[in-house]
């Protein structure tokens, strides 16, 4: 079995075994990384950001930014960068050719492997990928906040994470990705990019896209899946709680609002960037990793604000498809018609009058009010997840709070292991 | 302009002028034919069944029989035979190399340049093309029905058809599909094959098929459209009146339930030969000759009693889809169901024990009834259609009769022209 990735790179996996990982931390200089990092750093090393095998050189940094791509010509959107402070870098008196240990939260996380220390010019970096550099820009703001001095080179995990529920059961590397779809039989697999909780107009959404990517089948050999990654990183107050969104999407499988052969609910870890167009190329170069042969991309998508386009992702992605080894499918507004009496589309329902669009803030009151809406609006088996993982998981509220930031249940943990000391 | 169709050849029309036609047929040996072969005359002229340009010769029909193609190669899987009494042939002294002219209903019609007379197996036909020689297959009946010489030569329109009203509205040639096609901007058009009045599972049928063939598309720059191609022969008592078939799909777009913008009306003259997968391979390239990119095929496509299998159609036009310039979409069984509260495809939705399924029969008896059905059953605007052709062309009923198959209105009538004796 091969896996290619973006790019036509194979995926590699940079994991360790346990008892090889003991052996190979000890005496390592120590870093410990705030969560971002932690889960880049897993991201990388399972392969979900294929071709990279580690945070970005310089030189990726620069051709990222001026032409989208990395210095070997892959399309690339997105710097993955390890910043680190001066003094602190100092302090620990790494240089180009040690390995270090990354840890998290007290554990060992990861080796990496530093090839080398850079200087970058933020201000340059937000303007190439946010199009701004107002720190009001979500990203931008992340991207100034970094320290001063980066570092590059590949990391190696040595201590898996221990996912858990209910992230255990949607936790998948992207070769399991990729085995669970040829165990599924799919040829075709789309890919749904999602941090929320499903109404039906994201349900319909979905089931467009399949027909778009359920190409040349016949009938009798279904062979056509739909992927709902959601994306688990950076909360914010007012977001759906990320237990809500996972166990939400799967309930329409469950219920089988979609036959559970055609349906599939997994995440990765990744701190939305808000980079609209750029993050789309990103998602684009995430899901091909995944296995997926086709992604799904709406209005505004993965955007903020007014700072770009609506349809700026599509032109973005049509201007590089060619070197994309997944099939962007544009997908149009869903609403509710009461003429029609269903969920229906933008580009085939004409009564453009009498439409009821879905507007988060509809959708969100509905659920603030605690009363079952139509099933033509939000499943009630849905809106019944949602109510139990507010109960269960978010302190009495389907979104995020304070409370929930502070105390939620962590997603994984890290087991201790004994480090030698430097 | 160039118009391309069916096996990449070019589509010709033959078609003379008034004042030419009138030359020419001045003393011609005359041929009253029957309506399905004054129908196959005009779709020949026009160029429906590009790259034919008049009835076969044996050599095409040997091919097409054995291997499903013209003797040129070129994909083709239903003999378009001219039949005629020997005796008749006798009398009227007709000889290869003759021209004659065929007159339908005391008018003339079309010049027939005689290339060639011929005897045909009628039962090899049969087995080739239907797979059983059980005359209680329509297209059985018919084909042995046919009288026993056969006569082969292209033929040319000299007495272009008055289409009456509503047939006016949805009448175009092939050049004029494909103009019509252009100026609405499309760039993919995905066929309907129809005799039927629209309930909303057809209506979904359509609109999967349109996310289906809307391939690469940017959302801000729509370029698919629906051809509901209805078509219109050959009435069995209890079809759908064929006036109802075309009022009721145009209904789904005067109100609006599909955007004009993405949606057409038309019809072609052609007798069903509910021959099944063969049907379907001849549809594929009768959509082609209209600029169709994409076709619909559904279950049991243009067949009859259990001759054929579900999905038959399907794996024939796989087997040949290469050599076919338009790409088949499988269209997958839309249904009813209570618990998603809407109409949802067999693909996706899992409720497969509370689905209802829309029968044939179902539809029909809520049309008897008279009593408005469900707007998620059948359109109340396409109800009332069906009602008002009733009332103004079936003689109080939507469904054909012995009344409606003697005494309906004609769809064309043609100019009555002097012709001078042979």
């Amino acid at each position: 079995m091969t896996y290619i990735g973006h790019g036509g790179k194979p995926i590699v996996e940079r994991v360790l075994e346990k008892e090889k990982a003991k052996d190979a931390i000890q005496g390592l200089t120590q870093i410990p990384v705030r969560r971002q990092i932690a889960h880049e750093a897993i991201s990388l090393s399972y392969g979900f950001f294929t071709p990279l095998e580690g945070f970005m050189k310089w030189e990726d940094v620069n051709t990222v930014c001026a032409e989208m791509r990395l210095s070997d010509g892959t399309v690339w959107s997105i710097p993955i960068l390890f910043d680190i402070n001066a003094e602190k870098l100092k302090e620990l008196e790494i240089k180009e050719g040690d390995s270090v240990l990354l840890t998290y939260i007290d554990a060992p996380l990861a080796i990496m492997d530093i090839e080398e220390i850079y200087d970058c010019d933020k201000l340059t970096v937000c303007q190439a990928v946010y199009g701004t550099a107002e720190t009001k820009h979500p990203g931008v703001r992340r991207t100034m906040e970094c320290e001063d001095k980066f570092l590059a080179g590949k990391v190696t995990l040595v201590n898996e994470p221990k996912f858990n529920e209910p992230y255990k059961t949607f936790w998948m590397t992207p070769k399991q990705h990729i085995d669970a779809m040829k165990e599924k039989g799919w040829e075709h697999m789309v890919a749904h990019q999602t941090r929320n909780v499903p109404h039906t107009g994201h349900e319909w959404l979905m089931k467009g896209a399949w027909f778009a990517a359920n190409e040349d089948l016949m009938v009798d050999e279904l062979r056509t899946g739909v992927l709902v990654n959601c994306i688990i990183g950076e909360k914010r107050v007012g977001d759906y709680i990320d237990e809500a969104i996972l166990l939400a999407h799967n309930k329409l499988n469950e219920a089988r609002y979609f036959r559970p052969d055609v349906h599939m609910v997994t995440f990765t870890l990744w701190d939305m960037r808000y980079a609209g167009p750029r993050e789309a190329i990103f998602h684009s170069a995430l899901r091909t990793n995944l296995g997926c042969t086709h992604h799904m991309f709406g209005r505004d998508h993965a955007g903020v604000g007014d700072y770009y386009d609506t349809y700026a992702a599509h032109h973005l992605l049509k201007s590089v498809k060619d070197d994309l080894r997944i099939k962007p499918v544009f997908v149009l507004e869903w609403w509710y018609c009461p003429v029609c009496a269903e969920v229906t589309c933008s580009a085939l329902c004409g009564h453009t009058d009498e439409k009821q669009k879905f507007s988060g803030t509809l959708i969100r009151s509905i659920i603030m009010d605690g009363v079952k809406p139509t099933r033509l609006i939000l499943r009630p088996e849905v809106f019944d997840t949602v109510m139990e993982c507010a109960e269960k998981y978010g302190f009495g509220s389907p979104f995020v709070t304070e409370k929930y930031l502070a105390e939620r249940q962590p997603i994984f943990t890290l087991e201790k292991m004994e480090v030698g000391k430097a």
